[in-house]
């Protein structure tokens, strides 16, 4: 039997509760009227998965748990307060069509934990394990790894279609809809163009913190934060010029911010907040401005000792500390977060000229705090 | 350097030369003009990935070689007849959304190649290969094997993200893309569900007649002809609703047979003409409706034999050979063969009661003999 996937939390069905809760929950309703629309998108979908064939059942399931059990809903949150700077209504047509964004990061965290061989994704099996363990219970023929990567593979590209007909089918008017797409098409672009900076960057092994921070500006400023403001502004009636680049100036220094955060928590995180073993990144060998910026100021000792334990699969817990001790002393932990409070700031300081609605701006710069303050 | 990929066919510049070259071209008219269409979409994104940074460069010829070098350009021919025999005009405009369909299908053949492990793509080394070679060319650091697979995870998502660009950028007008969206949506989800179905009754093993054609059905009948018609009929000003039962009355049963005489090739090809080795098919152990029917009927011997050379990686041409002789002496080629006379037949007829403009309907009697005739 499926789970029920309704029973995420309030159902809006006027534009007077929707705007009730925004006013009021302010980004908790945002996220929990998300979360509502993504669930009922879901539920059509599955519906339809089940209509195909019972073996899609399975595909279903692990994509409604992928999609509704957990998330941040950072980049549909992004993208509904800028719709509202802009000048943009809070419907459940415009919420729909906001939402899509999560389904395209869906796409992106399925193929990027095949990509790194990643065997977990929030605490649970990554959906590549989940229908590798699917086919050897199964007693399926064939290569069960092989079988895992396929399936993600194309459940991947199903999550990218399905944000495409989330937009679709948002029921905002076929006008707003054509003025967002060149927005949504090149963000789209872009994520795939920075995820290959960033394999590359990887490969490539570059001690360059200069380069590191293209990638970070590619996959974090433009994609996480950046273009879904820009999709959000796009979706409204008429957003002035002014408001797009109000968006692009918080944006950008912001998202490098979150993803310095990002790579410091891949660090230094909990494993009982990230759901991540200790120093994941560490062990990948994951190329950051971070490791990039250690070193440049390692001595011979600490290099040698950096380059016995970084990127070693099978790092323990006493050379993730090594690494750990490296990255302090050299001084670049504390450099990076001098570089996120630095960025953060010129966030916070973009707003002030702005252009943009008054709750939108405090919604912004609650989030540059929650995106950058966080521990997991 | 990069190829010069405006090299290819002839430019056509006014509506007029577009309709002379069809009228008096016919197919191979229409061809040119989504060769062209193609190459000119793919220029301009290609400049902005070398804009991005130069690590791109190389995805931009990858990827330009796979889209320009060759492919039959099916998906998109259907669109163009499907639109014209639905009263749709030919124009560079309309050229363009109905070419987004082979970008579609490059990412379907770019995923695919790394779901099957396959080395090879019309003849030349598929894109994970060549990715794989380059970080080895390059000496850069990790698994070369995987940082193929991740480029072609990526390239396949960004042929997918670029096909909805051509298609918005297209410059028909708004109303027409907008109506095509659900039946390209609708196409998208299909070819995914059939590609898990495909997957799924291979690794199931399946000897089932009536599951084989079920995977045909999703995979050819509906993806590969009836979809596109559908599309190019939605990209016409009005289409009348006989016009999309009549293309599936043709799509659905040609698609079949399409898919079965691609089936008997991955089994009797001849090497020289499809760019990949004898009895592939046979090697990879792929279950096709001409398998399941030879297992409905073999003798305990040939069974024998069957289980003793079907599916091995190391089968050499002898083995070939004795398969291929199991599949003619159980009647199963012959039964096939009947099969796709009977279906090619059915989607004959269905053109005649039609309401689909004449020029169109002859194109579609040639490509039903095209595709179901082919040796490659």
């Amino acid at each position: 039997m499926r789970p029920n996937f309704r029973r995420l939390g309030w159902a809006a069905h006027s534009e007077a509760e929707y705007l009730y809760r925004v006013e009021f929950d302010g980004i908790n309703g945002l996220r929990s009227a998300i979360d509502n629309s993504l669930a009922s998108f879901f539920d059509r979908e599955s519906t339809y998965l089940g209509r195909v064939g019972s073996e899609l059942e399975p595909v279903a399931d692990a994509l409604g748990h992928f999609l509704l059990d957990s998330g941040k809903r950072l980049r549909p949150l992004f993208a509904a307060i800028g719709h509202i700077g802009a000048g943009g209504e809070v419907t459940p047509e415009s919420i729909a069509a906001l939402s899509a964004l999560e389904l395209v990061h869906v796409c992106a965290l399925i193929h990027d934990d095949v990509m790194d061989c990643s065997d977990t994704r929030r605490g649970a099996p990554s959906i590549h394990r989940q229908f590798e363990n699917l086919h050897q219970e199964q007693s399926l023929h064939g290569s069960a790894e092989q079988f895992g990567i396929a399936s993600a593979i194309l459940f991947g590209d199903l999550a990218l279609i399905w944000a495409a007909k989330m937009l679709h089918e948002s029921g905002m008017s076929p006008k707003y809809i054509l003025q967002a797409l060149p927005v949504y098409d090149e963000m789209r672009v872009e994520l795939m163009a920075g995820q290959y900076l960033d394999i590359y960057e990887q490969a490539f092994a570059s001690e360059s913190v200069e380069r590191s921070l293209k990638v970070a500006r590619y996959k974090s400023g433009k994609y996480s934060i950046e273009r879904p403001l820009h999709f959000g502004a796009a979706l409204a009636p008429a957003a002035m010029p002014e408001v797009y680049s109000t968006y692009s100036n918080y944006g950008l220094p912001l998202g490098e911010a979150f993803q310095l955060r990002d790579d410091v928590i891949g660090v230094f995180g909990d494993p009982a907040q990230t759901g991540k073993p200790a120093g994941d990144d560490l062990r990948e060998g994951k190329r950051t401005v971070l490791i990039a910026s250690t070193l440049n100021k390692v001595s011979s000792s600490q290099r040698e000792a950096f380059e016995k334990y970084f990127g070693k699969a099978d790092l323990d817990i006493a050379g993730v500390h090594t690494l750990q001790e490296i990255i302090v002393e050299t001084g670049a932990l504390a450099r990076v977060e001098a570089l996120i409070e630095e960025m953060t700031f010129n966030a916070h300081q973009a707003l002030i000229s702005g252009g943009i609605a008054p709750m939108a701006k405090q919604m912004l710069d609650q989030m540059a705090i929650a995106a950058t303050k966080r521990t997991a």
